[in-house]
Formats: structure tokens, sequence, C-alpha cells
């Protein structure tokens, strides 16, 4: 059994990897950590897994994690996670960041947008980027993993493969996200009280999400070559869910055959993509609670435009569950265990 | 592996029963029936399903059943299970009404309360009250076990531990139920459009809703003689969910510590009952998309009145979970074979 | 016009002031007044009301008010009103509190249940509970209105006319109220966050909540004796309304004429109480955005109970459109003045 | 007194109608009609309008109208003004169209997208596209006003100050629409059922949407050349609201005063459209149940593109609200007579 242990336990996705960490049949929880630990039952916070989990929530001093977890997954606050890494750390354990921490492979680029000073850029080069789906090989053998973020992941699971087969233009993408309210984390503000965000809906961090080099980088990966894109994401009334409309130009001779083929190509392999028929949008409730990525594009042919889109959970693929399926990946596990979770539908 | 058979798989309880059987490990699906069945992809209709189930969606000829499934769920409108079952289909299958049609045992009873009349009374006798945590003995030898509805679930497993143990008067129960709009079923009426529901609430069936029987029926079991009470059911603005609030006069003598200990008592050892601390209020949430039924209750010395309150997902627990559990217990499993999803929390 | 000025006005029930003073045709805005008030303007917390309304908005200094203002509402929290009002105040401005601070005659009862020394029981017999169907003659010529709590209203117009006729027996009340998340409050607090709240209900405050002193009282003035009873809330995944579901048993002869008989006397000449069909059961939808409180009941012969059923949005006649009413019948004003407002619907 | 008339009274946008004008100090309302009416209370199909409203639900026989009322409004399905409009009934009273059929000045292009043949291709050039703000010299004059669609509405005014400043490209527009599920009519679909829209998102109608011909016209218009743009519409969970982002690549030289000034300028005298201040994203809940138009927008130097943002309510100003401004300017009465509602903020 793997002996996992989670800081941060006490947000939404700390909550999800709890819950989806318990029913791994490989994996056995042994801490749960939070700032506001002080070794009262978890359930406190979490009444839902009453009479199910037992454990503490416990403080954040990890020089006692060394020897008791195997897997540590940090669900934290920006530059905590670059702030405590150490390479004794690193040897007892491996480290899943589901922070923005080591995303970012330039530190100044994650200063610029984030506006913090990376604290250990020495370990930028050997974390990998965990989107399972493209960097299978190397989070194999990896000892820190850098969780994607939940908008990059539906994004580049959506616009990647168009990319790659040169039947879009990196020079004109466009990214219109829409996100539940839990990606806005558990903090007590006014700004995310029910009354505040029920029945509406309203762009945010317009220009400046911090999302936006993360998807510039991987895409830029997939594309050969820089891009720079406007990435604008909304606060949408529901609980989870990330919706991804995207937007570029056909390359030249672009059909809508080639683009399905492209996904199709992609994908055909993978668990945890669905490659919608042609034309049919993705839809949140239908992947709600579970590690499913839906996608499907839409060539325009009016506008010599292609439409692509794409729907996670942004608790489960876009957090949690992608953080599973990277501990999978690491321990030599096949890749879907534990993560069989079916999407709600209602 | 169980063969397993769906009636009524297009709707919200026959897609809950989908998603659970699909991952049970005992259990296989064969059959999906609904009577707009044509054969084609269940998928067409439940798009959460893809990639994971592929299965058509029949037509509903029971003659083509026996031999090729073990147990088969009704979850077909009141007088359909009724009108079709037969001694034949009882030999070769079990079946699992998820309908009303053989939860009262008196047909005149159902007559008055559901305005049909019952078609095959003579099964009535054999059929057994599938409430699990109450009946497990004669669901273990049953052919024929009729599932209890969603909101007399709530209320049982709220309820019964207080009358069975003389805590509270019988003559003044009143039951205030509030439930998602799941419950109001999938066919496309006004009312249940998402703009008439949204953001609102109300009550209906006030005096009149089909239910009431039935928990009259099983209270009046658990209090050792008839009973007769208001139950007022609200539609609520969300998915799933049951709420039960009820309320009774406390019998002389009666004590926050024996109300408590009640619920202790008949539920140490069930695994999908969870008492809560003494005055917490269940929530829906804390149930979502699991089997588990939160319960507590409030004795009001001012009033000389207790509050008994329970939650519960009227898809699994009130629908779907349950009758999976019965089929546990029916083939002999583990009862929480299949059954361990965690709520979902947000 | 009334120079009107508002205390509270960053919390829901202070904005739903402005609103409806704002469009009042014999008022005027001129002071906003809150704890954090710093001279900037209110839109910067409303932003609904820009380009409409061009207030700072203000501390709470109220020596600066006599002279200014004729009318002051206090929507702050409970003791605050109590803390500061005084002899000079009440000679230079008629008060309309919407807090408790004034609604309990018996300030070691107000002690009990809100856990607050009463500062100034010297103007609590001058206080009127404005209630505006029932005082309509005290409210006249009050210095000092109470106004009701929106449980209190929306309970008090459903259930008063059938005790004040006789047609049930106080000593067997049991209300179970349905309440919309802005009758929680504007501040930060994570059971107030949208993933806490939304798709899920549940009760709180059950056999303490505040608002059961004042129910009891005012039904117990309605019939003529002390009256004990149970009340429970629930917080509704919705914006506004409240909704009660009030239970008693009939008294003996009642009948269904009598029931809707005792509405239609009371309410006749009412403009904001509409009195539904026999049996249809209120919307809080159909309430939303308006002063009128709808109302309606079942007599269930089979139980002998009657079931009593109110709607209304909880920042309108819950509290800001009834103390606009009150306002209105103060200066003399038809009832109806600025309150006008149609429900939404939808 | 304008005596006003509704033909669709029964749908959501006739139901905000009859809200609007029957508040509406000017104009009484003497005729609602729909194919299903019957001559019963108009209040049974919309039980909000109880007791303030005492009309019936007529039929639609056209014939009776003249003499009857001076305004008609047709909030029908597309198809229904074109085939029964005649130089009579315009000769004998004004007409709104809240359809799409007089909106389109291209008799093939409306057959193009919306698969209908127009029956009276006549009286197209003299209906006048009623976008108040843009068109209010034409409108004054007008019989036949073709009000402008909700999603149109929006962009239009969102987009056009900017193009018309040239400061976007106009072959590199892209709208990203989100609406409320008033916006899908209120038929029985299961499509439109609570549970299938409910927390969850979705786009439709990808590249295919009977706006985009519109928008385009109009917007082309402001441009003074052809424009051919990508619009995307997408179905969130609320009742009312419209939410564009869209996208152009900024024209050399521009800059974030040159945008806001844009907008400034265009609105200045403008009672319904309000300018944020730069960056500050609308919010639909902002102008819900009002006639605003919130707009704003972002350039981004980074990208050299322009983010251009706009709300509204749907059934408001982008349907009834409109529709009401409209008659007022076409009977010569203050523009915002009747339409002073004031958002609802929560």
């Amino acid at each position: 059994m793997i002996r996992a242990g989670i800081i941060g336990a006490t947000g939404y996705a700390g909550m999800e990897l709890v819950r989806i960490l318990q029913n791994h049949p490989e994996a056995e929880l042994v801490y749960l950590g939070s700032r506001s630990g002080d070794g009262g039952p978890y359930t406190d916070t979490y009444g839902n897994l009453n009479k199910i989990l037992d454990l503490p929530l416990e403080g954040e001093d990890l020089s006692l994690l060394p020897g008791r977890i195997d897997v540590l997954f940090t669900a934290t606050p920006q530059g905590y996670c670059a702030s405590v890494i150490t390479e004794e750390l690193l040897t007892s354990m491996k480290v899943i960041d589901l922070s923005a921490d080591f995303r970012i492979k330039d530190p100044k680029r994650y200063e610029t947008w984030y506006g913090i000073t990376h604290a250990t850029p020495e370990f930028l080069p050997e974390a990998v980027y965990g989107l399972c789906e493209r960097e299978r090989g190397s989070i194999r053998g990896a000892r820190l993993v850098a969780n994607p973020g939940c908008y990059p992941t539906c994004s580049i699971l959506a616009i990647a493969p168009l990319l790659e087969g040169g039947l879009i233009d990196p020079d004109t993408l466009i990214i219109d996200a829409k996100s539940g309210v839990t990606g806005a984390g558990r903090s007590a503000k006014v700004a995310n009280l029910y009354c505040e965000v029920h029945d509406s809906i309203r762009a945010y961090g317009v220009s400046t999400h911090r999302h936006t080099p993360e998807i510039e980088d991987q895409l830029g990966k997939a594309a050969g070559r820089d891009i720079v894109l406007n990435f604008t994401p909304h606060l949408t009334p529901m609980s989870r869910g990330i919706l991804v409309t995207a937007y570029a130009k056909a390359a030249p001779g672009v059909t809508k055959e080639a683009v399905t083929d492209a996904y199709r190509k992609a994908y055909e392999n993978e668990t945890f993509v669905r490659v919608l028929p042609y034309g049919m949008p993705p839809e949140t409730r239908l992947v709600k609670g579970s590690n499913y990525a839906d996608v499907s594009a839409v060539y325009d042919e009016r506008t010599g435009r292609v439409i692509m889109m794409g729907a996670i959970d942004n608790l489960v693929k876009g957090a949690a569950g992608q953080a599973v399926q990277n501990m999978n990946l690491m321990f030599g596990l096949p890749e879907e265990t534990g993560l069989t979770m079916i999407p709600m539908g209602v």
C-alpha cells in the first residue's frame, strides 16, 4: 500500500483528494495536514466523510513525514511548496504539488505572473508537468510532479492535438473559459458568498489570470514555438466544472474530418479523454464527479475558424483526480486505479 | 457475476442504477430497456456514460429476459411492474421493483392513493419491503422486493427508532420533507422546467402525496399500531437530495440522551446510517452521490416535542443505491458491495 | 419629500431599502451610513445602483442626523438600535428599526433569546410592532416602529387569521420555514459560501432560533393567550424568499370553506396579501422582488390538521418593503406608495 | 393612455412585457393573446400577477384588434409576425415585433439562417431595427419596429463603439456569449428541465446560431463594411441574464484610454447604458430585472487584443424592456417612462 499524505487538506481540492484516496485500492491515507490543524477529527471540517474516514487534521510539520508517508500531495497556496521542498524530502517521498510552484520552468516568468520570488528554483528542472496524457513517460520516473492547473488541463486537452496537427494558427488562439465556484477556494470572502455568485455570471482576471503562462508554455510545447494567447475565465453559478471554448483560425485546407481525426488519434488509447461526435458540445454535468475530459470541435467554414471545446470537473481531472493519476504513474500502477468514478449526470 | 437488467433505464433512477451497477464488482449489466428503446446506444440518452458503458437501449419485451438475466430492476411508472409480473418471471429471476406497486400490502389502500387497480395482488403477500436496515432478514430470501420510496426511506430511518423506543407519541407525527428535482422525474413538463423551479421553493401534494400510506404502514409496524400522520413534500431548487424534518410530542420522561441512544442502538452496526452528534442538522450535500443516510434529533424541552431530521440522496439511498443494497442481500453478497461511493461534499 | 437615512446600508436589507426608496415618489435618500463607511461612493459596494444613485457611504455618527433626515431606518445588528436610541433622536425623526431590538416587549425575554441586555428598555412600551396589516392604527402615530422579522412576518400572516377565527388549536402549532440565503446576511463566513449552500438544504437553529419568541408573542396576541410553539428554519439554495409551512390541529367542526373564509375576511381589503385558491401552495418566485405575501391553507380531514402556507420575499415584505410600508403609514401616505414592484415570476 | 396588446403573452418575454406595461404610467394593457388562449384569467399561467392584473388570455384573432389597441407587441415564434402583418394592421396600430422576422433586411439571408420563407418581404424596407441607443431617430417615426434579439443587443452595445472608433479589426471579431435559461423559452422540452441545466454549462448552436446574421448586419453597419464573425452562445445555470465576452485585434496605436473614451462618448447621454470603470467586468446580477446594459473593455497590450464585455437582462433590455423603450420613442414619450426598475443586485 502507498502511504499518502496531504497538506492543505481543508481546501476543496484537498477534500477531493481525501475522497479519492480513501477509496483507492492501493493507497492508504495516513496524514492530513493544514495550517489550522490541531489534531481534531478531519470530519469536523468535512462531514461528508463521517463514519468513512477516521483521521485527525494535523499541523504542517513536514519534518515528521519522512518514513511515515510515501507520497505527499501539496494542495496549498502558491509559494508554499517551493518554500518547503528539500532534497531530503524528495529522497524520502514523492511529491505531487497541486499549486503552481513547479509548473512554470522559468522562475522569472513565475515571478512576473504570481508576484512571488521562487524560493527553490533549483528543483524546477527536475519537476515534471503532470498532464498525464501528454507526459506519461516523464511522470513515471519523477520525484516531483507539478500537477496542472484546472484551466490549463482542460485547455490543453482541447487544443493541443489541433496545434500538433498543424490544423490551427497558434497566433490566433483565444480561450474563453467558465469555471464552477469550487475553483475560487474555500476562504471566507464576500465575493464568494452564495448571494454574490448565484444566478449570475461574470468574467474575472481578464488578461491577467495566472493560468495564462502555464497554458502558453504547454501549448507552445505542442506547437513547437512560443505562443501568446488570450485567456478569459468566468465565474459560473455551479459548484464544479470547467468548460473551455477556444477559437483559432483554421490552417489552409482544414476539414471537419481532419479536426475530429486529430482528436481521435491523440486520444484513442486514452481512458480519461472522450472525443465527442463532431459538433456535439461538451457539458460539465456529464463529467462531474469523474476524471473524464470531454472534447470536441467545430470547423466553421464560413469564418474559417475552429472552435474547440472541453469540459472537466475542476476538482477531479482539474486537480485531485489528475494528482492521483500521476501517483498511479509514479508508483507503477495502472493509470485508472481508484479513478473509476462515473460522472454524476445529474 | 450477477447478470442484471433494468426496465425504465432512461429515467433518473434508471440512470443511477446503471452508474452503480456498472462499477459493481459482482454484477454485470446485460439489459437496459425502456418503452422508447429501439436498440440505439444508451449513451445517446446519458452522455455521462460515454466510453464507459457500451449497451443498447432495448424495448420492453420481458419474454426475452428469462435465462438472460438473474435480477430485474423495474424503475417504471406505477402500475407497470404489477401488470407484467408472473410466476414464471419470478421463477427465473429476482425482481426489485422501484415503483410503489408492491410497497403497500393492502391493494384497496393502494388503489385509494394511486388510483390504479392492482393487477396482480396475488404477489403482494410475498413481496418484501426493501428497507434494508429494517428488513434484512426477509430480503435475503425474497424473490420480489418492493424498493422503498425516497421520502419513506428517509422518514422511516429518522423516525422509526424513536417510535420503537416509545420516545414519541405516534398520534402527533408531522413530516415536512424537501426534495431535489430529480424526484420529479425526467418527463418534459412545464412545471419541471429550469425557470419554473430555480431560485424558488414550494410545497406540493399537500395532504395527498402517495408516499403517505407507505410511511404510515411502515411506521405503524414500528409503533405496533396504526398511525395517521401528515406528510408535506416540497420541491427544492437542487438536483438530488431529500431532507426530512419530522415533529412529534415527546413521551413523558424523554431526555436528550434517550433520543440519541435510540438512534445509536438502532444504527450502531449499520454501514449506511450515520447518527450525527446531538443537535447537528443533516445536510443533503453531505450525503449526495452516496448511499448514506444522516439522522439526528433535537428534544425541545420548552415545547415538549422531538424534532427528527434525516438526509439522503433520493437517487441513491432513496432509489438505485438501496435497490443494489437489496440485490446484494438477495444474492448473499456483503451489503456494501459496489456501494462505497463517498458523498460529494461539494 | 420625506428625507430618509439608512444605517447599515451595506447589508442586503440596507441595499433593498436603497432600491425601494430611490424609486419612492415621496421620499428622498439623503444619508447612507455603515460602520465601514468612509465617504466613498455607495456604488462601490452595490454596483447595481451605478448611474442611478449618487450618494456616499458615510460613517455612523448619529449626532449629525437631526435636522438632516425625517426618518431613520436601522438595518443593523441586534443591540445597535437599542444602544443609540434617545429621546432627542425620536423627537427629531421617526425611527424604523429592522433589527429585533424593539420587537419583544419583555426585555428579559429579549435577553434570554438574544443574549444581549437591552440598553434602553424605557422605549419598549412606545415601540409599535410594525406588521402593517395588523397594527396599522398604532403605526400611524408611532415615533418608533419595530419592523418585524422575516420569518415572523410570513408566519403571522399565514397563521393569525386561523387562530383568531378559532379554527386551530394554539397548543399544537408547528412552523417549518425555508429561507433564501440573503437571510443569512452578507458577512464573509465559510458557512455562507456558494459551495457550502448550493444544491443542498439543511435546518439550522433547531429549537433555538431567535424569531421564535417574536412569533409566539404576536400569535399569542392573535389567540388571546400565551402560545408555545416549534419553529424550525431551513437554509434553502436560493437568494430571496421565505416559505412557511405550518401545522396545527383543527378545531372541532372546521371545514375547508371556513379556512378560506378566515383568510378572505382578514385580507379582502389588503393590497399586499394574496389569498390563493384553496389548496394551491404558495411559491417564493411568485412573490420575489415584491411586497406581496401569498397565503393558503389545506384542511386535511384525514388527520384533522390544518396546513397553513405563506410565501414572501424576505428582503421586501420581510424587511425593506415592509419598512417602507411602515414609513408610508407613519407619514400619512397611501400605504402602497413606492411599493408597486410586480413579482419577478422568473 | 396608450392601449397595448401582446400576442405570445404566455412566453417569458410576454410575461415580462405584462409586468412592465402594467406599471407603465402612460400605457394600459387591454389585450393579451396566445395560441392557447381561451378567455381564462392570465394569472392562471402567471400567478405572480395575481391581484395585480385582471385580464383574460384571449386567442390570436388579429381582426378584432384594430380600434381596440394602439400598439401590438408580438412575442411570438419566428415567422408568425411576418405571416400576419398587413397594411391595414399597420395603419391602425404600431407593431413592435419581438421575433426575428423583420430584423434582417435581406429575406434570403433570413431564409438561410431561419429556414423560413419570409411571408411579407414587402414590409422589410420600412421596418426599423429597434436598438434604441443607435436608431432612436428612425424609431420615432416607425410603424413597424423589429425589436432586437437578446444576444445582438448585448453584443452590439459592447462592440459597436469600438468598431465605429476604428479601434478594432472587424475581421477578427469573436463573440462568446452566456445566457440564462429564460432565453430558451417556456416550452416543455427535456433539454430545458431543471435537472438537465442546473449546475452545468455548455455551448449550443456553435457556428449556427440564428442571431449571428443579425449581429453581423448591425456591426457591419457600425464598421461601414461587411463583417463575418464567430458567435458562440452558452446555456448558463441562471434564469435571466446575458453576458457577452468579445475579442478582436486592436487597431495600431490603441490605448486603454481610447477604449474607455469610445464607450464614454457613445453612451454619455444614455440612461440605460452604463460604462464601467476600465477593466471592471460586468456581472449579470447587477443588471437583473432592469433595462440597463453594463459595458466595459480591457486592452491587452501583451496580445494586442481588446476584450469587450457586456451584460443585460435578456428579458428586459434583451426583449420586453427594450420593446417598451421603443414604444416610448414611437409615441413621443420620454424614453425612460415605465422603465425605472432598479437592478435586483441579489
